[in-house]
This record gives structure tokens, sequence and C-alpha cells, in this order.
């Protein structure tokens, strides 16, 4: 039995590069299988400050049956061309409609919202993107979670968004274990 | 006249992807030309948690004469890549006779360390390698900046390093300016 936590994040151009990479970069820390999926033709991702890298697969080609969450970076434009890819808002959809963990940031929690997600919640977003959202009650607070959707506000809050999910999908002792490692 | 300033970091495979990124993205907010520097025989690296990346120029092709700052990211093995690099080493070295501004972060301060760079200096690094610093004295402040050397902790203290660098290049006015855009 493989008790391997899957999670996957979706890159377009123009994500912003640190809210993407730090929940990578934390949750392999914490011995998740996070795989890094582009919505391009192909695995090369352009970051909305001019980092070019190369995701793990791209989305047509990906298994996303045994997911236990899925993450969305924010960005712009990256964000919209999220929003603005079918296969992907159907996914979103399914995995909402199943009760599965979803994470956003900055300007993403804006797309979670645009599909409802957000009616009966509490969530938070990019400060000057909160009168968008459509949901029971703004946060100001760094990271919300609400039932199986978690919100967060920005690049500054990228680092406290990733232990989150860890706590999340692991344990609050492995969270923070991970903290101290990154002198966080 | 140009007065912007120019930046150069260093990547080689293993190199922390959050600590090294952090920088160049907000450098480039604060509209700093930093560029990110292949230590590899080609652009692409792979940082220490299994992302790859093009890096905007190789080492040989690259001119540093009007560089401003250089800059170290942390990471393994990719510091000690950076240590075993001459024409890094020769860079490093003529750039401190100049009194030019270098930081590093996490386990890269151990590199200025060994090149005499901190023995009159107050300086930090990741906690289990402060004993290995030969500095006039060690700090455990997220980030420690004496004369032209700026020294920082880890993944967890990225951000303000960062913002401390913009300080120094550019004011401190652009680097609150900076945090406030980032939620920070």
């Amino acid at each position: 039995m493989n008790n391997t936590k899957k999670v996957f994040i979706f890159l377009a151009d123009g994500f912003e590069e640190i809210e993407g990479l730090t929940v990578v970069d934390l949750l392999r820390r914490a011995g998740i299988d996070i795989t890094m999926v582009s919505i391009n033709k192909d695995k090369s991702v352009k970051g909305s400050h001019g980092i070019s890298l190369m995701a793990d697969s791209v989305f047509p080609d990906t298994d996303f049956s045994d997911a236990d969450m899925l993450v969305l970076p924010g960005g712009m434009p990256g964000t919209r061309y999220l929003s603005e890819y079918a296969p992907l808002v159907s996914l979103l959809r399914d995995f909402y409609n199943k009760e599965g963990k979803i994470a956003a940031i900055c300007a993403a929690p804006t797309v979670l919202s645009s599909l409802g997600f957000l009616k009966d919640k509490k969530a938070t977003c990019y400060p000057s993107m909160m009168q968008q959202l459509d949901c029971r009650e703004t946060s100001e607070e760094s990271v919300v979670t609400d039932g199986n959707i978690t919100t967060s506000r920005g690049l500054g809050t990228a680092l406290p968004f990733a232990l989150s999910l860890i706590g999340q999908l692991i344990s609050e002792d492995k969270a923070r274990e991970i903290a101290v490692s990154v002198v966080a």
C-alpha cells in the first residue's frame, strides 16, 4: 500500500514563480509527490518574472485519478490562462464535487470564486482582488482553510500557504519539522 | 546615463530553488537587472528539489564588468559546485577586492568564509553550518549586512534577504513598496 500523497500544481505562462515553486519545494521536502503540470502544449513554462522552467508533465498526458489535492498559483496573466483552460476547469469541478482538497493563492482564488466554490466559505486572496471574491466571508489572514478549500494572499504568504498544505496532507508535526528545517 | 543596477546570481545543479528565485523575482519587481548565470556548460540547471530551469546566460559568455552585486544561493550540492568552480572563485575575489557588494544565503556564506571575506565581519548562515564560519561574530538574525557582505539563513529568510538587497541597491522605500506589493 502506498500512502504517499499526490498533489498536482498547474502552471501557465505568466504564473507567479515563487507562489508556485514554494509549494513544489516544500511539499517535496515533506515527501509529498507533487507534479508540476503545464497547460501549454509542451512542458516549458515561462513565469511572470521571466523565469522559464520545465514542468513535469503536460495536462493531456497526466492521470489525475489518484490526486489528493490540486493547487493553483497566482500571477498574471497565468491565472487568467488557468481560468480559460477548459480541461482544467472541468477537472476542478469534478474534484470539488467529490470534496477533493483545492488550494489557490494570490489572484487564483478568483478562479475558485468564479466556479462558485467559495459561496458558503471564508476565503482570502490578493488584497486588490478581495472585492471580486463571491464568498461568505473575506479574511485578511495569510492562509484560510474552510472545508476542502485553502486560499492565501500572495508571494509573501507562499511559505505559510505551503506549510498549511503539508499540515493538511500529512500532519502539523511534519509542517513544523519542515518549517524548522527551512529556518521559517 | 543608465542607472539600472546590475546583479548576477550564480546557479549550479543542486541550488536551492526558492533561495535563488526569490531574489530574481523580487529584484525584477524592483526594476533591477538581475541575470541568472549558469555554471553548467549550458543554460539548463536543475535545483535541489527537482525543478529544472533555464538560466539567462552561461558563465564564460557573461560580461561582469558593470556588476553592482553578486549573489550566491544555497542548496546542496549546488553550493559545493559553486565553491569548486574556479572562474567564479576568481570573480568573487576580484569583486571583493574592489569592495563590490556580495550576498549569500543558507549554505553559501561558507563559500565567502572559505575565501576569507568574513574574517573581520559579522555574518550568519544555515544554523547547522554556523560553526564552519570563520568570521568576527556569528548572528542568528535573518539577514546580516556588514560592510559589502550580506548573509542570510535559509529558504525561510529568502524574502527578507531579497528585500534587504533591494534596500541596498535602490532604497529602503523601494524595498517597502515591494514588500507591500507581495503581501510580505
